[in-house]
């Protein structure tokens, strides 16, 4: 089997009808129907950086697709076909598949910036905290590999805002950067509790979203949520603090950090476990609505590519996030 | 000083005016205000479990004050004074003291039925668990002994129902005893995971409220809140089941349970971290409801006590947790 | 014209493209469009107690529509034809038709349990009512035949729970089963208010649901309502009671249970015409609910039949009733 | 004992401190308290047409408590006294009393319109309906004498707006003078209907209301509701009109009439028990709520009689059933 | 080129399928797409007075595509084709186009009354008006002759009720006639306000709606908003009634009308900027929702024309404005 | 009549009981009340920048009392008398008073910071905006004398933030610190148009708050509102802009900073005419909200002193517009 690398890989965003498929994609959503004729078949997505598109393999052995991946990674070879004014991919053979890093970059939408540049960005903000036990605390997570690792590769959401690989970690540096901006104009805020608990506040999601293949949520995900994930990882790693270096972290600290982030969504209705209740976590879960929503709506009203199809008009699509369409033009053009 | 059981205590409930006071209290929301002359004086309420009275002390050294508990156990001495159409006791004296368990079952209102009669029942439930795993879960549970301690002496909440020592205990047992006689009813309802929800769903209002005197919230309550504190305590404790009895938890247990203690508020705004979604911690969440809303219902509609105050009506006041007031009679009357 | 039941019926669920097609079905939502050239044609659903399909009956004459049931029973012939991934029926004659028990059993969906058991099971507990003024209410209501025949007939509901012949019977025997088991639990409550309530609280569906063809509301249902309707069934039946058995009701007998019936579904948004304002009316909403829900948790998480798509994930659809999608999995599974 | 009309009344909202009271009042809210010194002593509001004040009887067997009624008429004699800058009457005897004709107008506040002009002027715009069958109807209620004497009695509120003897009367004949007036302008609308339906929408009134001494709710009013009242009353009569008259309704008017009567009330969260859907029944409810706000908006804005205390601003407090405060000045004023 | 109008006007509702097209037509939300083998193509709607279509022209140059009206008039030529069950037109031509009033009429749904016979019927009422500063203002509204013309064009509402040409005066005047019938029912409102108050309160659509063509928002209307522009236009005029007339307005006049404008949507969430707070405010923001509610129950359930589809039952489709489907048999039928 | 500041003033936090008290203060909420014996009494609130106590004057002359302001300033002359545990003032002769500059320093709440500092600051920071018709706009509105004065007195709020003379200046001053800061972190945004928005966003406050006596809403604040009114302001000025300087704004420029002043309350239930739709609307509307709540978070939670009354515990009062309570001790304290 050849692999999809040896050759300049073909970017769904360019297939044409008719026209012959081979390579590895991100296939989601992978279900056994059944046809008219009772006869099994496979139905799925198939995904890369650049797009997605239904696709179906007409005759399939049930044995065979339980060795399938739902959500995973696969080699397939097919042919496109012209459906309902859209395409999809007919497929003749499917099989599971390891990929490559490389192969993961060209399926799975990343972020614009340097994963490893920005990390560093991250960590010399880190570095001007001046509590010695919120230092230790901060080298605690920092120094833990997998987690860090998993941290600069995760989502910050399945959709919505900063939906690709590095995108947590590009959201983490942007509420650091606003709170150092914003800090010196408030000088009664606690500066190390809001740079901690930013930093803190949505490292759940590494455990709550699958993103090593089309992103989505784990079981855990689901009945636990990043919000709670957060508070137990604080949970355990407090106590490596006191294990591991011997600095003891201020009473309160633990409280009010945990506190930020189960409060770090504002209001039950959107998630959060308690209101926040402390200067520091109001401000957090303010900055953290702030840069999600100047997101989006940059995206939407000033993208950098300008959309395949002109809508023509001054509006965008409503943005349900914002409940709102957004108006495009350049507010100070002539 | 002499102590107040050497003597028959006499009950707030039965205070006259004019009458000196003196014996153990508890002391609540004690606070330091200014008089008009700019002096110092103690504010604060005294209680007992038959109810509860303003105090103040005209003249008090801030740093005397600062020696008192703002909740807890103070001996005093003093006179009640008629005040606006009530009491209040004006103190010549406060002394901070620990008391003795007699005198806290004479301060805090209590469970009618007792204590250990009740754990007992609680802890034959438990034993007729099925699987084995969840069986050592319990045993490490039962064998916290300061944990069980607690478990027996908290009330299930601040106000609203079962609000008294033991109460937490007695409603947990209520659940149990209705989830064994509604189980059998719905067969493919696991019958293990519904137990072991309900016996945990509230163990974190042992770390959620103050209950040693006047029932208040601690500062983690506010905070953190016993859902997600139950949660944590769940993700310790799972890790002693394997480390202490070698036993092995099935794959997905720690996390079912963690969705029934999350989610048995039900909906965000009623505080719940998830909304239910699985057949266990849906019948959870409806019984912990049903246990509350027909004991308030009861109480207030049915007292065992007819209340002092006879009203003449066939209505109660208003219940704000049942949005309604409640009619008194009974349906059956001729 | 041969009867459907003269062969072996063919159900829609196993219906294959291009196939003929001859028999007895329900026909729903049965309307009059026009072709392009501004032809009237037949559009409608057939349904049988597997499923169903559009059908479309090109040339029609416009006298003879009228004369066929909007919703109803007809005899069709006709063929199968697929359309847009799905099928749809051709057809080439349809007939009025009035069909025999035979037919109905195929027809509608049917509760799994014999209705004439459950409705024996419900008898015997209505029989252990002590208070003899509700024994005689309840007698009157038992002895009404055509409503009790509608009883047994009618579905829960027109979808969501229980929506089969016989889904009402079997959920207002389920709760009483419920009751039973928990009134001992709550002595205070007045067992034979609950257990009449429940009896009553749904019956004015019997007026409210078309069920006798595809299930749908009745105008007085959709302008009226089951839960005045039912208040309104017991106010005529009240003044039977002592009329035929000469036995007085209590004074507040009829007024309680109107207000459960009224209050039964809990809340004005939910439909309610009152908030439940008795401990009795509380317990039978809340037990309505409770059987409700983990009926439409355990039939979505852990149905009898697999679905014929195997999903391949851990979660079921959305559930728009439980406001979330089901976590399968056995929670005890290795 | 003498009787109040033996001598001019001496009003409410004439009394001064410490002057002598004796005559007929309305006692509401009638309660047992207990002193300090745990003896019973009588609680209660005494009222007539002018105001209310609370009243204290400090020395009272509770036999004769028993024999007084909760709301109701009394004779008493007493004396009033400052109290937190407001009076009380200190009570010395107290004597359950029926009232005569006379005395009623003189304790509860009533309509400034004659009831029996405004009655007239109501049957002359019923006696407009053009069909026989809802003639029939309103002749039926007409010729009810109890009903109508309480029609012409009862408030059309427990307070809010027409909130006095023959209030219901009141609301009920502007209602249908309004609708007099834009019937014609949408000719599609069924005038019987509206008028029906404006006639018949909240006679349940009669029975949810106390209004022969302190308004209040009876135990029907509270557990079932004037709206589900006013759809069983028509139950009934409809089966007398074909009874009496021999003269068939139409088929569906019941069925739009209970429609409009239980969706009066526009939204289920106002009580509604159906959402209007019939064009009459839209235009009733938003008539209903026209004249009741009109009504609320210039008794608070343009007060008969201006208010004993000047604000001496331009706002009145805020109209919670308004949700906000009034501009009061004239709007065309220099 | 020949004009559409030199020959009878062939109407969307009547095109058959396969038929040859060309005339003038309004043309809707004109966007370029990309075919599968990155061609630039034109899809839009067409849309005349009897229905709309969707149109596609295959190939098209981008620069010509700029030159098109994305909402505006166009010359086609074309063929319709079946395409899912319905029709689309495939385009040969299309060029822009400047439309005859003759042809706008063809184009446009228009009011079923006469626009000027509706306008002299709304100044005769203004001229009832008593108070000369009042007057003096309406004359300055009715002297703007370019804000005249858009009044007596524009629609009432982009969709839901009165949305055709003409349907905004229609709208006015059906309310200056309500209020003309209601006002002697309450002699305590001041006519003259309420009166103003419904003429100007919706003025501002003449700026928020584009009504000479297909219909929609304005940029100003999405980001202002009628309401607002609506008090922007008063406080511009009520300078002018100053400078021109010399009149002078009563002190608060401007205020209560402002005030008007802004608050007849009634709630916030329903677009009010503040909450009635007049007595005239409260009529003018409930005459408003009655005309427009009567107006749509009336439409739908009583259309002038039946709906070329049966639907064969007693209901409409769910009218999500008013939150219910409507009940269609007349109320009276035997 | 001696001014008071003739001697030191003696300010309300410090008066003791039975204390003569003369010189000049803020009258609020005058009104005549009336005693048991019917006489006309006053009372009122009297105010200064420390605090504010009930004042009564129990003989008064209605025609003298209408000279009285309801909000504004008088001399008085009377003694403080304990009351219910509070202090009041029982005066002996009141009369209006136009107060100087040097009394309304003294009366009025002010913001710590010099006025004409921060003035200087916001202007040099509008000196900064790079598009010349923005420049031009800034100059109008900088140039405009009488409003400026305005700006520069003016509160924020009437109670909640920045309650208090040139809270407005500062908390815009804040505001445009912001954003200078988070600017450059967002490169899309257009500088120009957020740094206008904000300083237009609540310049309609100046017309909305009476704040040269206690603070309260004027008539056309409470019927017309600041947000339509700043709206208003920019409609003349936009318009003032090429009159007086020649200067051309950009076509969309008015448009979408009237829609930033619209839709900076960002949701119309509070109070919003539209929901933000421009990247920098939704920027503003988030950034006025962070300013306020971390303005309201630390002054409960660290204000500059203590409040007299020490309530011992570790969470303030709950503060309603944050809807908690809110924690207080340091957060990194041992």
């Amino acid at each position: 089997m050849p692999t999809a690398s040896a050759r300049a890989r073909r970017f769904i965003r360019d297939f044409q009808p008719a026209e012959f498929i081979s390579g590895v994609f991100c296939i989601s959503n992978a279900q056994l129907g059944r046809t008219k004729n009772d006869k099994p078949f496979l139905k799925c997505l198939l995904k890369d950086k650049t797009g997605e598109l239904p696709g179906r393999m007409w005759s399939i052995d049930p044995e065979f697709f339980r060795k399938l991946p739902t959500e995973g990674f696969v080699y397939v070879e097919g042919e496109t076909q012209a459906y309902q004014g859209d395409l999809q991919v007919i497929l003749q053979s499917v099989q599971p598949h390891e990929p490559s890093i490389d192969e993961m970059r060209e399926l799975l939408p990343v972020c614009p910036r340097p994963v490893e540049e920005m990390f560093s960005e991250l960590a010399a903000i880190l570095d001007t905290l001046r509590h010695p036990g919120l230092k230790a605390l901060a080298r605690v997570y920092l120094d833990d590999a997998p987690l860090m690792t998993a941290f600069k590769q995760c989502p910050a959401a399945k959709s919505m805002h900063h939906a690709y690989l590095g995108g947590l970690l590009e959201h983490t540096l942007s509420l650091l950067n606003l709170a150092n901006a914003i800090c010196p104009l408030y000088p009664k805020l606690n500066r190390d509790i809001v740079l901690m608990g930013l930093f803190l506040h949505d490292l759940g999601k590494t455990r709550e979203l699958v993103y090593d293949r089309a992103f989505s949520y784990t079981d855990r995900g689901e009945l636990v949520g990043h919000i709670v994930e957060g508070a137990i990882m604080l949970h355990d790693r407090a106590q490596q603090v006191m294990r591991q270096t011997g600095q003891r972290l201020p009473r309160n600290a633990v409280l009010v950090l945990q506190h930020i982030i189960l409060s770090h969504h504002s209001q039950p209705e959107f998630g959060a476990a308690k209101i926040p209740a402390t200067p520091e976590a109001i401000l957090v879960s303010i900055l953290d609505n702030l840069d999600a929503r100047v997101f989006m709506a940059l995206a939407a009203a000033r993208p950098d590519r300008a959309s395949p199809v002109d809508l023509g008009g001054n509006f965008t699509e409503k943005q349900w996030a914002l409940e709102t369409k957004l108006f495009k033009p350049d507010p100070l053009a002539e």
